[in-house]
């Protein structure tokens, strides 16, 4: 069973993962890992999966069988266990539970070489509905507090698999990064009675130096402080709190501007190595009032270094202004 | 002018370093930079570095001239300007100040083969003396709050150079993992009137699981919630706040167990990628009562993906006791 340590100075938890258990020796070719070879992600390999807990299939069949436009399969090497109570114990100083949790794999195509950028819309739209019909069904899991949605797209994103998936991991706590967003999105409520992210937007249509793309219910935007190159995040213009609430026309537009900026990235990169994230309030609760779903596009394009790890401040060499305005103008 | 600007979430500050402005077609060959070719660090090439503030020459002879065992030369290329006021000023809903701060590279041999686990001990007890001496140095400044000390060795942990260095960046602001690191010490403490890594280190100690090496007056530990496969901290036995107001005789027993530990990690992770970081309590104020300087090292054996981006939340595959055993019993 994984566990769940707790830092005694930092208040952050990590999954040490026990039954991966890796050995120095099965860290030196980590870089040259081949990407050629068999997949257990394409269609007609649905033996090699663990069986699927959702699938869509235009024209019906069996479960685990050929005939998908998109599956979901809890992860083979699960960095958390489905099974057990938390039992959460101290030893002195330190403090750990067990690491009770789910993780799932989205493959968002039966087919090997596509990608978010070149599927159908419409495979798009699938992509998020599946991850709002994961998301419900774990949150009815009373022992969970949180899922998140992630993408890793390219090695040097941390993608061990090129076929086309994202993941999702349901926790039994809220991560430290959530907490904080949450705090921050809260203090600002409590202080001007307006949502944080509202008032970014409203800066951000009026000023439009750092618009990426926006339809009627969207907006792709370079944040002002943006950590790493490249990077954008798609908001609804209205406030909504919680992506698994989004009302169900909306899909659609969210799907064609998240592929919209995907593809404007691409264009101007060069099919960059990214990660994206989807940023939620907790299921349940009143967090919703005051904080914004959004989701996060990370392009990783510089190395995090020493002094970003150690002060939580990075550096990044493209100001959001310029990074806006090549992606805007591709296309 | 590089730009501090400030997520106006989660209240973390972000260097725009606008001078270096890199352009989308600046990214793609960053992987496959050549290491080979001509270094300006090299002993006969003092002429390629902005003029040196600090030198360490056994035979005396001028500045910026051979003959030096250890330099230290601004950044040709710095995240921050040196000159200049902090003009904090706001934009709507974000805030932003001038980019003034200080990127000092420390030069540790004079030749480019050696790091810091083949050089003699001496040299590593230098380098830990040049980072005091300038510390204290640029802590004079009134502008600045903190100064941070760290390495990259190996490209896949952000090393732009071969040549064995460590860099040092003042900053105008306390950094948020710092304020976060004395905000825990500060609680533990108003707690139970202990210091929290005192207490670690005790309990380490009667333990003996995750010691990795020792000497009198330093202690070398996997911590219980690494973060990263192979994690190391070393931190000395006594309460001591503040790196850079370490007793002048410790320097040579600090050095001892630094490269003990990195020899270690060589033998058996095979010349790892790593960062270190110094972590110190701020100079001056009362934080030296709860805080205890250490230093991390991070070996980057694993890529951090979504997951970790959107939570905070580390997957570490190598449990902590094991990683000390490997560590333990190498040499």
């Amino acid at each position: 069973m994984p566990e769940l340590r707790k830092d005694p100075i930092l208040g952050r938890w990590v999954i040490i993962s026990t039954e991966r258990g890796r050995r120095p020796s099965d860290f030196s070719h980590e870089e040259r890992r081949s990407s050629g070879g068999f997949c257990p992600l394409c269609e007609g390999n649905e033996d090699k999966t663990p069986p699927e807990v959702l699938a869509f299939r235009a024209n019906g069949g069996p479960p685990n069988t050929p005939g998908w436009s998109l599956r979901v399969v809890p992860n083979k090497f699960p960095a958390l266990r489905i099974e057990g109570e938390l039992n959460r114990e101290g030893d002195g100083v330190y403090d750990k539970m067990n690491g009770v949790g789910a993780h799932e794999v989205v493959i968002e195509t039966p087919l090997h070489h596509e990608t978010l950028t070149s599927l159908p819309l419409k495979a798009v739209e699938d992509v998020l509905r599946a991850y709002r019909a994961r998301i419900v069904d774990l949150m009815g899991d009373r022992r969970f507090q949180y899922v998140i949605v992630f993408k890793n797209h390219g090695p040097a994103a941390g993608a061990s698999l090129e076929h086309s998936h994202s993941q999702l991991i349901a926790l039994p706590i809220v991560p430290k990064t959530v907490r904080e967003e949450l705090n921050g999105a809260k203090e600002y409520f409590e202080y001007k009675d307006r949502c944080v992210f509202c008032d970014i937007i409203a800066q951000e249509l009026k000023q439009k130096k750092r618009i990426i793309s926006e339809n009627d219910r969207f907006v792709s935007i370079a944040p002002f402080a943006s950590s790493f190159p490249f990077e954008a995040w798609i908001l609804p213009k209205a406030h909504h709190g919680n992506f698994a609430l989004m009302e169900p026309f909306h899909f659609s537009e969210a799907a064609q501007i998240l592929q919209d900026t995907l593809q404007r990235m691409d264009q101007v990169l060069v099919d960059p190595p990214y990660n994206y994230i989807i940023h939620s309030a907790p299921f349940g609760g009143a967090d919703g009032e005051y904080y914004h779903w959004h989701l996060e596009i990370l392009p990783k394009l510089t190395r995090m270094a020493g002094f970003e790890w150690g002060t939580g401040f990075f550096i990044n060499p493209t100001p959001p202004e310029e990074a806006a305005a090549y992606l805007r103008e591709a296309r």
